[in-house]
C-alpha cells in the first residue's frame, strides 16, 4: 500500500515520522497512508523555497508565464487520471471531478497573463522633472493551506498565480485526499519549474503552525471552515504576516413567485446536492417568497429528486458520491435529526440511502426539509452535506433580511424574471458572490472569489485580479535626475 | 483656556470625563486641554456613524465626490489658519505646515475622482448568456488612528477616500496636537457632509481599544510606531477586521561617489532635519560608498548645517522647530549620548541649542554623527529627531546589504548620476518607497504610500489606488436570464 | 449691438472681416453679430497655440488639473448667467440650459483627475535587466468643431480633457449661438490658464477648412450632422490627422407590452420634446411591440402632451423653446407634412403653436405621429425637432431589426420589466449607447460617448476615458543599463 | 512548381486568374507562383467572414482564447518548418526567422488573455438607482494588409487579437513571400477555429482596394511604407472605416561620449544590418555627439563589421541574407552611390559582396557611411537595406533636433550611462518607440507598437492593449429598473 510523501526542492521526500490513513469514502476502505510533516520537514521545505526565490524572482515574468502555458497543457493531457485520483479519495463523481479540474485550469490560464497583470503605473512629471512609478514585486516564500473538498481546484486558485508573480510556494493540502494534489504539483515540475519554487508538505496542525510562525513565510492563503480561518488569520497577523482566510458559508436562494419553478428546481438540484453538498458555494437554503411559491417549489423538488442517484465516484451515471468520512456522515445525519426534532418536516429523507456495493461507504442521500426557521440548528450552522432547507418569507425584504442577518456571506442567488428585483437584490444583499438566476455564482477565473462577513477574513479575495495584489508587494519609485549644474536650496518644508 | 471636544454626529461633544494637557512645544507651556473619550463616548460615535451609513452608501459616488470638491476649496481658503494651529501644538514652522496641508489636500483632490476609481469590471458572456461583473462597495463604519507628527496630512490620507467610497468614519487623532485635526473635520461638515458620516473622537488607549474591539467597526487604518502598529494589527485581526498598520522607519540614503555632493548635502539637510526629523520618511542615515565620498559629504554637511535655524513655529525664517514633548527631547538626546559612548563621533552637536525665547521649549539642534556602525543603538532604533548618521561602506552592494538587513523598510534613496546603479538599486532594495536622487520619496497622492518589512502590516498601502481597495469590499455578480421556454437538466458537476 | 470676436492668445480679437447675425429664436430678432474668422485669423490662433504648447506640456499634470478645479468653481458661480446666454441665442429653457451646463461641468470634474488618467504602464524585466513603460504624451495643437445645440456642453466634452492632457486647443463653435461658449472660455482663462493654451475662433467653412488642412493641427474632434462628419473625417484623414467625428442619429425606443405605459409616456415626453428635439440623443421613434401596447402608448402620450408648454427660454414654466432658425423650423414642419402625405396619422399636431409674444419666434409644438413605416421620409432622416414617431412591430425581434437596419446607431432604449428582454436587447442591438428604461442614455462623464454605424467616424468615443486616449499619443520606452564590464556579441536575429 | 491559393471559409481556394512569381532571393530563382485574388474572390472571402461572424461573436471570450492556446502550441511545434519557409522566400537567416516567429507567438500568448482584456467598466449608482457599464464588442469583419519583411510576425500582430476579440478576419499578406503566412493561418484552423473566421487572400492592389471599399469591412490595419499607408488611411477614412496605417521610418541612435563604444558598436551591428536592414525598426543612423565619439564609433564599427557574414538563409552561420528583390537591391545600391556623390564617405562598402553560390542572389553587404548630413538623399529617405549612416552633432540638443525634424518618428535610441541624459531624451524626443541603450526598442507584446509623425496614421497603435481597443467598439449601457409604483414627472431638462 502506497505512502504519500512530500515534494520538497523538486524531489519526493519520505522523511520518517507520523502517518495517517487515506480512505476511499465510497467503500470505507483504507487506500494508503500519507506522511504528516514534522516541524523540521516543513522548515526544510521553507529553506528550499527561500533558496529558490532570488533566481525565480529575477526570471522575467513572460518566462514564468510560459511554465504555466506548459502546465495547462499537461493538466489537460492528464485530466482523466487526475479525476480518478480525486474520485478515489474524495468520492466525487468523474464528471464533477473533471469540472473541478477545469475550473482549476482556468486559473492556470489566467496566470499565463502574468506579464500583463503585473504592470505597474507610471507617471511622468509628478513634479517638475520628477517621475514616479509603481511595481508589484513578489513577496518571497508564501504558503497555501487547502481543504479536502476541492483537492485540485483550490490549490490551483493559489500557487499558479503566486508563482507566476515570482514567489516560491509551500502548499499544505488536506490530508484526507492529498494524492491528486501532489500529482498535479509534480506535473508543474515537469512543465519546467526550477526545483524549490513549488513545494508540497502533507501534514496536520504541526505543519500548519510551523507555516504560520516561521518568519520566512511572507503570506498565507487559507480555505476551510470559519473557526480555523479565524485561527489562521489571527495567528498569521500576530506574526505580522499578510493573510487571506476563507471560511464557511450558508448560501441562500430567494425564489420569487415569478420564477419558473421547473428551472429553479432543476438548478437547485445540482447546486444543493452536487458533490454531496460539500462545497462552500453549495446552495443549502431556498427561501420562497409566499406560500404559493414554496408549495410549487417543494412539489417540483420532490419530483426531480426522485431521479437522484447517489453512489461510487467511478460510475458516471451517479449524480453525487459519499461524504468525506464516516464521522462527517454522522454529523450530517445529526443535523437532519435535529431539524426533525425542532419541528421541521423532512420531505425527502436521505438518511438511509441504498447504495449497491457501498454498504460501508459514507453515503447520505439527497434530503429536502421544509418548514425550517431561523432558530433551528440546521439553519444556523453549515451542514456541508446533501441537504436543502426550505424556508418561507412573506416578502422579498423579509427574505433578504434573513440572509443579511446570517453570520456568513459567501454566496447567494435570486430566482426571478424581474429586472428591478434582481437589481435591488444585488445592490443590497450583504454577500460577496451574488447570482441572478445562477445558483452557484462562483466567479470565473478572471474575476475574484470572496465572501463577506465571517466567510472571508482579509482585504483581498482569492484568485483573479486580487490574487495578483495579494501575492505581490507594491514598490513606488520616485526619480529625479538633477541637471549637472544644478544648485538648490535645501528644502525644510514637506515637499508639496 | 479651551477644552477640545469630539465631533459626533455633526456636533461638538463635551461629555464629561478625563482630559489631557496640550502643550505648545516651542514654549513648553500648556495651551489647552483635550477630552479623552470614554468607551461609551466612542460607542456613541460608532452608533452615529452606523446610523448615517445606509443613506450615505446609497448617495451616488459623484455626489459624494462633490463634497470633496467643496472641502478642497475650504481647505485652501483656511490654509494659513490651519498652519498656525499645527504650529502651536506640533511646533513645525509655517512653511512646513503649509507643505503638510498641501499634501493632505492632494488626497482630497484624489478622492474627487471616486466615480472613476470605484469602477468595477464587467464581462459579457463569461459563459453562454452569462454575464459577470464586480463592484467595490463600501464597508460600513471604518476607523483611523493617526499620529502627532502630521495632524493634518495623515488623517487626510484616510477619511476623504474612505468617505468618498461610501463609508462613514471615526477618526481618533493624536491627543498631542488635536486642534488642527478637529478644525479640518469641521470644514468637511461645512462642505456639506451629512451628520454622522465623519466623526472625531479624541482619546487614548481606551478609545483605541474600543475601536479595535467593537464589531461594528469594519476596518482600521493606523499610522504610528511599529510596536503599536503590531498591536493594532494583531488585535484588529483577532477580531476579524481588515487592518493596515503603518509603523516606524530607518531611512537610508546611499551616496555614490559620482554624486554631486553639494546637491546631496543640500537635499539631505532638509530631509534629515526638516520637521525636526519627526517624519516616518525622514532620511536619518547616509551611507557613503568609499571614504572619499564620506569625507566630502561630511565636509559639505558641516558647512551647510552652519546655516540651520531652529526655533519657534511662528518665525518663518526658522528651518525647523522643537520636538513634540520634553520626554521625547530627552530620548533623542539620549540617542546622541549613546552614539558617542559607543564610539561614534558627533561632528555637529545639537544637544544644547540656543533658542532665544525658547528656553523652555523642547528643542534639539541639527546633529551630524560620523563613524556609525550597525551594532550601535542609534542605528538600530528609530530616533525621530534631527539627527543624521553617517556610515561608510566599501561598495554599493555592502551599502545595500545594510539596508536590506534592517528591520524597517519604509523609504530609501540613492544619489548617483549612473543609470545602471539606480536601476539595480531600485530593483533589489527591500524597501517600499525608493528615491533616485530624491531623499523623501513620498509617493504623490495618486500613487500609494507603504513601506515593507516591519514598516507596514497589511496587504494594501495607504492612500491612492490602494485606499480605494482597502475601503471597499468586492462583490461579484453573475447573471443569467433564462429564456422563458428553457428547460435544462440539473447540473451536478461543478460548472466548468 | 455687440459684435463677438475671437479669443486668441488670451485676448479678444476683433480682426476686420466678415460677420454674421446672431438671432434670438424666441423672438426672431437679431441680437448681435459674430465675426467669421478668415484663414489668417485662424492661423494666428494656431500660431498662438503652438507657441504655448512647449511650456504647457511640461507643466506637471497635477498643476494642469488644478486649473480645472478652479474652472469648475467659476462655472458654478456663473451658472445662471451662462444659462441666460444659452437661452437668448439657442432658445432652450433655463432649467434645460442649467442641465446642459451641469453635464459640461461633469466633464471638467473628470478632467480634474488627469494625473490618474494619464498613468502609463510599467513593466520590470520584460527581458533580463530590461524595463519597458508607456507614457501618454500630449499631441500638440488640437481642434474642436462644435454644433449649435449644446453650446456649453459639447465644447466642454473636448477642451477640458485635451488641455488637462497637456495639449493646446482651438475651438470653432457654432456661429448660431457663440456667446455662451466664448464666455465660458474666458472663465477658463480667469481660472489661471496661460495665454494661448485655449483659443476660440468663430467662423464658418473657411475656418473649418483651415483647421482641417493646417499641418500644425494634430487632431480634430467634431460633433454635428453626419454629412459634415463624413467630410471632416475624410479630409482630416487625407491630411494624415487623427479625427473623431460624431454625426446624426435616429434614436428608437422599444416599448414592450410589460412596460408601465404611464412611466413610458412620462419619460418619452421629456426625451422626445425636451430642447425641441434638437439633441443627437433625442428619442424620436417609439416602436411598440404589439398593437395593444401601441394603442395604450398613444393614449397616454396624448394625455400627457396636453400639458406641454412651448415658449420663450426666459419663462421657466415652459417645457421647451423654439427651433434654432426659421429655416430649420420650416424643415421640421416639412417632415410632418411629408408624414401626413405618405400615409401616417398626425395624432398631436404642433405645426401652428400659439405662443403668446412669440409670433415671430421659430416655434413648433410637440407633435405625435402614428402609423409610421420604415419607407417614410420622416423615418429615414433625422428631423431634429419636437416630433415623436410611433411605429408598431409584431415582436421584439422585428423591432430590433428596424433599429439594426437604420443607418444611424447613436442611442436607443427598451422599456420593459423583464431581465431577459433587457439583456438580449443590450447585447444584440447595433447601437453605441443603450438605455434600459432610460430614454436618454447619455453616458456619465466618466464613461464615454459614442454611437455606432454612421453616427460616429473614428476609433475612440468622446469624453471620458476615450478622450484621454484621443488627446494623447502613446510613447513606449525600453530601457537597459548595461553593466560597466559587459561585452556581448551583436544580435542579428530579431530579439525574441 | 507550386501555386499558392487563398484560404477562404476553411478551404484552400484556387480560383483561376492572375498569378505572380515568388522568388528565392538567395538564388534569384523563381520558387513558385502565388494567385492574385480578383475582386470577386476577395468578396467571397468577405462573405465567408460575414457569415461566420454572428456565431463567433457569441462564442464566450474564454472559448475564443482557448483556440489561441492551441495555436501557440502548434506554432511552437512547427517553428523550424516555418523558419524554413520564411527563409526561402524572404531570405532571412534561420535564427532571425525563429526570432521573428517567437515575437509573433508572443502576440498569440497575449491574445490568450482576451477575457481579461475585454473587460468593460461598471459603475453602480451613476444616479439614484441607475447603473452604467461599458462593453467592448467586436466590430465584425476586419482586414489586415501586411508587408514582406515580417511574413510571420506582422500578421500575428493583427489577427490573433482581432479574432480573440470576436471579429472575423481577412488577411492580405505580401505577395513576395506568402507561403509561411498561409501555412501559419492553416495551423490556426487546425487549432479549432470555425471556417470563415480567418481568411487569407493573396493579391495586389485589386485585392487591397476591394478591402478598402467594401462596406462590410469595418476596419483596416496596415503595415508598409508611408506613401501606401497614407493612401490606405485616406481611402479607408473616406469610406467611413476605422484604420491604423503604419508606415516608414528612419531610426536614429544618439551616441553620447560616455557610452561604452564596444557595446554600442556590437549592438548597432545587429540593429543596422540584421535582416539586411529590412525592418521598420532597423537602426539606420548613428548620431555621435562630438567628433571624438564619432571617431571611436567608426573605428569600432569597422573592426566589428569585418566579421559580418552575408549569405543564404539556410546557413545559420550567416549574419544576414539577401534583399527581397533585384529591384530593391539596385535601389539600395543607388542610395549608397548617391551618398558618395553628395559628399559622404563610404567607410565600409557592401556594394559588391562576394557570396559563394549566391551570384544571382540579391545581396548587398553591410555598409558604413561617414560624414552624412541632413540634406543628403540617403538621409532623407528610408533605405531599407544594410546601410548605417554616421552623423556628427555638437551637442545632445543638436542631435535631438535632427531626430525631431525628420518626417518619421518610429524608433530611436540613446547610448549613455547618464540618467539625466536618458530621461531628458525619452521625455522630449518626438518618436513613438524609444530605447535607452536598446537599439531596437520594439515593445513587447503586452505593450503596443506605434511610431509618431508620418510613421503611423491613426489613433491606436498595433498589438498589445491598443489592439483590443482597435478591434472592438465601445457600447455603453445605462440601466434603470423603475419601481412598480413609481410615477414621475417628465424631464424636459437635460438630465444633470
Amino acid at each position: 500500500m502506497k505512502t504519500l510523501g512530500h515534494l520538497i526542492n523538486g524531489n519526493i521526500d519520505h522523511s520518517e515520522g507520523r502517518t495517517q490513513d487515506i480512505f476511499n469514502p465510497s467503500t470505507g476502505e483504507v487506500g494508503g497512508q500519507v506522511r504528516l510533516a514534522s516541524k523540521s520537514t516543513v522548515e526544510e521545505a521553507i529553506a528550499a523555497a527561500e533558496a529558490a526565490f532570488p533566481a525565480w524572482r529575477n526570471t522575467p515574468p513572460i518566462k514564468r508565464a510560459r511554465v504555466m502555458f506548459r502546465f495547462k497543457q499537461l493538466l489537460e493531457e492528464h485530466a482523466d487520471e487526475i479525476a480518478r485520483l480525486i474520485g478515489q479519495e474524495h468520492g466525487k463523481i468523474c464528471h464533477d471531478a473533471l469540472g473541478e479540474l477545469q475550473r482549476g485550469i482556468e486559473n492556470v490560464e489566467y496566470a499565463c497573463g502574468a506579464p500583463e497583470l503585473l504592470k505597474g503605473e507610471h507617471s511622468r512629471n509628478t513634479g517638475p522633472g520628477i517621475d514616479s512609478w509603481s511595481e508589484f514585486q513578489p513577496l518571497g516564500v508564501v504558503a497555501g493551506i487547502t481543504p479536502f473538498n476541492f483537492p485540485a481546484m483550490v490549490p490551483l486558485w493559489m500557487y499558479p498565480m503566486a508563482i507566476a508573480c515570482g514567489n516560491t510556494f509551500i502548499l499544505k493540502p488536506s490530508e484526507r485526499d492529498p494524492t491528486s494534489t501532489l500529482f498535479i504539483a509534480e506535473l508543474l515540475m515537469e512543465a519546467g519549474l526550477p526545483p524549490g519554487v513549488m513545494n508540497v508538505v502533507n501534514g496536520d496542525k504541526e505543519a500548519v503552525d510551523t507555516l504560520l510562525d516561521d518568519p520566512r513565510i511572507q503570506a498565507v492563503s487559507f480555505v476551510g471552515s470559519t473557526p480555523i480561518a479565524e485561527y489562521i488569520y489571527g495567528r498569521a497577523a500576530a506574526n505580522g504576516k499578510r493573510c487571506q482566510a476563507l471560511g464557511g458559508a450558508k448560501n441562500h436562494a430567494i425564489v420569487m413567485p415569478d420564477a419558473d419553478m421547473e428551472y429553479v428546481a432543476n438548478s437547485l438540484n445540482g447546486a444543493a446536492f452536487g458533490s454531496s453538498g460539500e462545497r462552500c458555494m453549495a446552495l443549502s437554503v431556498a427561501v420562497a417568497v409566499g406560500d404559493d411559491a414554496a408549495d410549487k417549489l417543494i412539489a417540483q423538488m420532490k419530483q426531480q429528486m426522485e431521479g437522484l442517484k447517489v453512489g461510487a465516484y467511478s460510475n458516471k451515471d451517479n449524480d453525487f458520491g459519499p461524504l468525506i468520512t464516516g464521522a462527517h456522515r454522522d454529523k450530517v445525519v445529526g443535523y437532519i435529526d435535529s431539524a426533525e426534532q425542532q419541528g421541521a418536516k423532512v420531505v425527502v429523507d436521505g438518511r438511509n440511502p441504498q447504495v449497491a456495493g457501498g454498504e460501508n461507504g459514507f453515503f447520505v442521500g439527497g434530503t429536502l426539509i421544509d418548514g425550517v426557521t431561523s432558530d433551528m440548528t440546521c439553519y444556523q450552522e453549515e451542514i456541508f452535506g446533501p441537504v436543502l432547507l426550505v424556508m418561507r418569507a412573506e416578502s422579498m425584504d423579509a427574505a433578504m433580511k434573513l440572509i443579511n442577518d446570517h453570520e456568513y456571506g459567501n454566496g447567494t442567488c435570486i430566482y426571478t424574471r424581474d429586472g428591478e428585483a434582481a437589481r435591488y437584490f444585488s445592490d443590497h444583499i450583504q454577500v460577496g458572490m451574488v447570482g441572478i438566476n445562477v445558483p452557484l455564482p462562483v466567479p470565473v477565473a478572471y474575476h475574484s472569489f470572496g465572501g463577506w462577513k465571517r466567510s472571508l477574513f482579509g482585504d483581498l479575495s482569492a484568485y483573479g485580479p486580487d490574487a495578483v495584489r495579494f501575492y505581490t508587494r507594491r514598490k513606488t519609485i520616485t526619480q529625479r535626475w538633477p541637471s549637472a549644474g544644478l544648485r538648490e536650496g535645501a528644502q525644510f518644508a514637506f515637499p508639496a
